[in-house]
């Protein structure tokens, strides 16, 4: 199909970036638009005019997830959505999810635009989603309406979410005109577009990176508690200091890193310490553990590691250990067919590609596991990802949102069978 | 001169100890008598009434400590003070710092008492001390009065410290009274009684403990400087984690401390990480290290393993250290003359005794470094200290008293010289 649709128009791409950025500008290249702001709500409110002028079915969920459909093949073919997020990070950059959101637009204008100009209407529908609150900056969790669709939140308790001025996200979407009531559509494919956010792709001189698998994570909130003391007269033999468990446990979760060459990722990014002062040894330590891996049977073995560093550094400080709450989010694979569909279509257009992990989260992980889904990335130069410096050259962009267009048009040509997909993208593309 | 000064009035001690024990009362056996609050002033405005209706000459000096001058010798002989303070902590016991006021004066009643009937007048003259604030609970540093006596601490600084609620110790002591205009009185000797606030002597079933050395200590604030970044996505080689630089200094501080079986005591007891966020890696990690050890070369060598130390944990957590502060307060020896003479009196009475070191800091500590000092103990039910059920038996506090009633008598005959008083305090008291 690459003869009638091989192409986004590079014009509107660049436009619905440039249009996307103006909402939430921090004036130095990054925008603040968390989920459920007044300029995020502008966002979409500008979003859901570009796909109603052009006729797409606009719904709204009960968690505000925005859906535009377009029907190609009647109410009961499968349907291919794509998207990702128009909600940032509070200093975060403009391509981090809105990238994702106006390539699906482009995408499927031209497949679109292909298909009114003679070529074979494809066998399924399409849907382009803006999911609500994806970044968690604002209201905790994270992949709050992608969670709600796939089923794994709860919708009162998504709902019920506050920020730190106590607003919940029901508020803010009703405030916002987000507070839908239109059931959501269900995908039979899910294909995201984003940038890469780390640097692999540019490191590697290539231009498109489908991520195969998504990592786990583990997090442990634990508390230390010990017995507070003088620093001065209390003989060392009958300390029972808190701040020493937990700088065990600090120092052996590095060590258990080391000892998988860095594969399992450690981190303690906050700790608190009481009474935290200088002359009183601390009776309690509160630590916010991470591990995070690929693979899930290392995820396990890191977590018995952990249980049992946690007794031994207690052990040794002379304190007890109380682990306050354990948090496990699965690793995983994203679907190999689209992975495959994702390579085959930027080897059509001579892009390179290497297969990536993700290991911070995405929309594509909750939907994954309810249909075949894949997030598809383009080079972030330098890396950087959730802050103003973030960019992504308009060449790569333009690059992904014709790769994606390849990929709708291969699932539209093989009625949405993923698998058939990779035949049928392949043989109609050349 | 036991057969005529032999024992102090245990009457007059107890009524002393009761009455004082007024003044803060928490109600539960504790006292909170802060430097400068209300109920200090009126806990000293007691003690002068006490020294002035007895015919102490009461003098105030410029930092607020208040002395009473009783002479028997004229104006060019030597000075022997004694005392101790009156300020406690917050919920402090009735006992720190109150027991070696009032035993003063019961001792030096008894002395005065031997002395109008008939026994020789004694070669020096004596002072009765309340020192302003030791216990640096409101106002820091702590020893203040001894502090400015002793010329290590400027008298303009000591007096512009503020509390918590921005009053200054100048303003507070002008609203109790207490911001005298007088010379202090220059001593030749001191001697300070105190409770333990430790349970070495009431392990060893021992009622007599003089302080023979007290601890220096070395108080470093470090921060470890890293590099703030996702803890999802950052590759484990590159992270710079400051809380993982601050976790190895910690360990290794205990063992430094191991290495020396316990006798070095080591502590970190405030730790601030920044931003402390459970998915940042923290770029900031500030320390309170404390160093403390009796032995001035043992301090010094754990000085220069703590310096290895720091540059050994920032190198493995591929961060930077730096030092923001250090304090140091030297090792040092009490008067071994002092030692001798308050193990020679209470030897005398039948009392048994062990040489102790202090690790908290005391007035003694700043005063001996002008002349011949010591602190001599009794013990502390179940070493508790600052703390409401902090007790010591009336019997001990009897028998401390007439330790030092001996000792002050010894001191009196050999006209304040320590040396002389040795053989004095031994040979008159038989």
């Amino acid at each position: 199909m690459t003869g009638t649709t091989g192409s986004i128009d590079a014009a509107l791409l660049d436009r619905l970036m440039t249009d996307v950025s103006r909402f939430g500008t921090t004036g130095d290249g990054g925008v603040d638009r968390q989920a459920g702001s007044t300029a995020h709500g502008e966002a979409r409110d500008w979003f859901r005019s570009e796909l109603e002028a052009r006729g797409y079915e606009v719904r709204i969920d009960a968690i505000g997830n925005l859906f535009g459909l377009l029907n190609f093949a009647g109410g009961n073919a499968p349907l291919v959505m794509t998207g990702s997020h128009l909600d940032s990070q509070p200093a975060g950059g403009r391509f981090d999810g809105a990238y994702g959101v106006v390539a699906a637009l482009a995408a499927l204008e031209s497949l679109r635009a292909a298909v009114a100009a003679g070529a074979p209407a494809p066998g399924c529908n399409f849907c382009i989603v803006d999911w609500m609150n994806e970044e968690g900056a604002r209201f905790q969790p994270s992949l709050l309406g992608s969670g709600v669709y796939a089923g794994e939140l709860n919708l009162e308790y998504a709902l019920s979410r506050v920020d730190g001025d106590g607003h919940s996200v029901r508020d803010e979407l009703e405030r916002t005109g987000y507070l839908g009531t239109d059931p959501a559509p269900r995908a039979n494919v899910y294909v995201e577009f984003h940038i890469e956010g780390d640097d692999a792709l540019e490191k590697a001189g290539l231009t498109i990176g489908p991520f195969a698998r998504y990592w786990g994570a583990v997090k442990y909130r634990v508390v230390m508690k010990g017995e507070r003391a003088h620093t001065g007269p209390t003989a060392m033999p009958s300390r029972r200091d808190a701040g020493l468990g937990a700088a065990h446990v600090i120092v052996g979760l590095r060590e258990m890193s080391n000892s998988r060459d860095g594969a399992l990722y450690t981190s303690v990014g906050r700790l608190v310490v009481e009474p935290n002062s200088p002359n009183m040894i601390p009776d309690r330590a509160t630590m916010f553990i991470e591990l995070r891996a690929p693979d899930p049977t290392m995820l396990e073995d890191a977590e018995r590691e952990l249980k049992a560093l946690l007794e031994s550094s207690a052990a040794a400080a002379r304190v007890e250990c109380e682990v306050l709450s354990v948090d496990r989010r699965p690793a995983g694979a994203f679907d190999p067919h689209l992975v495959r569909l994702a390579e085959q279509e930027a080897a059509v257009r001579g892009l390179g590609t290497m297969q990536l992990d993700t290991i911070g989260g995405h929309d594509a992980v909750p939907v994954s596991r309810t249909c075949p889904a894949v997030v598809v990335t383009v080079p972030s130069v330098g890396g950087v990802i959730h802050h103003p410096d973030e960019f992504s050259r308009p060449g790569d962009l333009e690059a992904g949102a014709n790769v994606l267009l390849g990929m709708l048009a291969a699932l539209g040509a093989a009625g949405g069978d993923v698998a058939a997909a990779v035949g049928a993208g392949q043989g109609g593309a050349r």
